[in-house]
């Protein structure tokens, strides 16, 4: 079975159907689909082997995986790498997986790889202040987007990244609308793009007259920071936090102290949806299918010459503890 | 750098230092030592495409990846595959991802794999009864090992499994212990090799006299599984449950009757700790280890000719609910 094969039964040209395959877009609508039933009447499965050796690529990315973690958090970039691996799959890529301990070491690994294997690109998660992972890559003309912004960097690459101020913002507006006036936040440190972030949306909504704790991202510490924070003279009657794991460290400490908190938490994690409690919900799945279309399009030299950033907004899940 | 100068410093032969980096178990203990201090003071790395071309072989293992699910039960194969990136990482190999919708799905996905990338091994999980999966691979030869014993069929190919029947059994004999005579177990149809497996190590423990009930895996079925036993005439005061998401909602069903009743679930899942369930913990991290290193194994020729069989004992992780 080859192209050949299937451009007769479409009556269409080898070209056309290899557009069909590999940069869908330039082929209208009605002979994209008249393709496609060819190619599925057919049976036919492109040869990945043949399609590289005619395109020259290795239609094969990279992404890093974290250490497996406490399980409540670590779970978000799971699902990232679930819905990378379904955008993946679609547009005909595959996903390889690496491990790397600190920027110096991914670094290092990036340059194995390239050597190693025929990598098209990498994606790239866990975007920081001062990352150096970028500039290395765009200094050797490898192609990559982020799933996070360039944090205090100016765009140079394409990424995509979630609105995490909006998130905190629409649970602080979804308090205020309940009543609450007197509305905490649990954070993380100040210095991680993405709990500034999640710090500068509350802040925002609610303006200057909240208190608020910083803590490392456990439920101890949560439970640690919401009791300092319920113990003030004016304590808070809602608490939105940085994470899942923090806002259960809350709920334990409202508990702890026999008073009514409202809780919201950052994430939507099996654990939010298992407890009950309102979080805010990351599209991860959209994310990765927008980081697949932004590699496919600088692949196919599709890519305007300009970086292309998307911001997507998050939404709040709305349970018992909100 | 070159491996001579590795071997140059370490005063041995090009063949040892590349022993050391492929088949270290065939170098003695002493050298291997040597060797690896001169690769660490010259900074040496490995070249992966050099020793690619030496050995004829790719280092590269697949594994497919489960679509995102509820969470809860989800994360189970997830943990493993953040075990299986380590291991392969530590051995010198990379994995790559793919998904399948099915087992056809999943052999035609092989094919194409094989065509398309210069693939190693396979690592298969959800392994199931009438498997079609393995007997495609071993006529074609391809190197593969199981996270799942071959379900009613012979032992045929290497296969890691977690010892099923004995984390419930140990679940069951905590509750006996803790003075529990009307234990039930809430399960899942029967067929699936891993649920059955599960009911079988409750009914070991117990003999013949518990009550138990069918239900699909999720929380909404767990609830209505456990309301129909525990508003039974005799009804139960201790369930083991064949996951976490099934006893989260047999919790459930207990607070909505207002009744005390012990719960045990299988996986210790995030949502297990943040609860406080008592859960079957698994070994995923080793099963994932002892998978990788069978296939070093098998690869590096060093594999017995029978295959090998390593069942990993689960472990109670005791909480509040039980």
């Amino acid at each position: 079975m080859t192209i050949a094969t299937v451009a007769r039964r479409a009556g269409v040209s080898r070209q056309t159907v290899s557009n069909v395959i590999n940069t869908p877009d330039v082929v209208r609508a009605e002979t994209r689909e008249r393709v496609r039933e060819a190619i599925e009447e057919l049976g036919y499965r492109v040869n990945q082997a043949a399609r590289q050796m005619r395109t020259g690529r290795s239609r094969l990315i990279a992404v890093r995986i974290e250490p497996a973690r406490d399980g409540i958090n670590g779970s978000v970039l799971d699902r990232f790498l679930h819905g990378l691996t379904d955008a993946a799959g679609l547009a005909g890529y595959r996903v390889m997986l690496y491990t790397a301990d600190g920027d110096a070491d991914e670094i290092a690994t990036y340059d194995e790889l390239l050597n190693a294997y025929d990598l098209d690109a990498f994606v790239l998660t866990s975007t920081h202040h001062g990352d150096p992972r970028t500039s290395w890559l765009a200094a050797r003309d490898v192609p990559f987007v982020t799933f996070g912004r360039p944090w205090g960097a100016p765009d140079t690459h394409s990424w995509v990244d979630i609105d995490n101020a909006a998130g905190t913002a629409a649970a602080t507006e979804h308090l205020l609308a309940a009543g609450h006036r007197r509305i905490g936040f649990l954070g993380w440190p100040a210095g991680s793009g993405v709990g500034d972030a999640r710090r500068e949306g509350w802040h925002r909504a609610l303006g200057p007259w909240g208190s608020s704790f910083e803590a490392t991202d456990s439920v101890e510490s949560g439970a640690a920071g919401a009791l300092s924070l319920l113990r003030a003279e004016e304590p808070p009657t809602a608490l939105v936090c940085a994470s899942d794991s923090l806002a259960l460290g809350a709920l334990q400490a409202a508990r702890e102290l026999g008073r009514d908190c409202a809780v919201i938490g950052f994430d939507d994690t099996a654990v939010a949806q298992a407890i009950g409690l309102t979080s805010v919900s990351q599209p991860l799945a959209e994310a990765a299918a927008r980081c697949m279309g932004l590699l496919a399009e600088l692949l196919d030299g599709r890519a305007p010459s300009f970086p292309t950033t998307v911001l997507l907004p998050p939404s709040l899940v709305v349970r018992q503890t909100a």
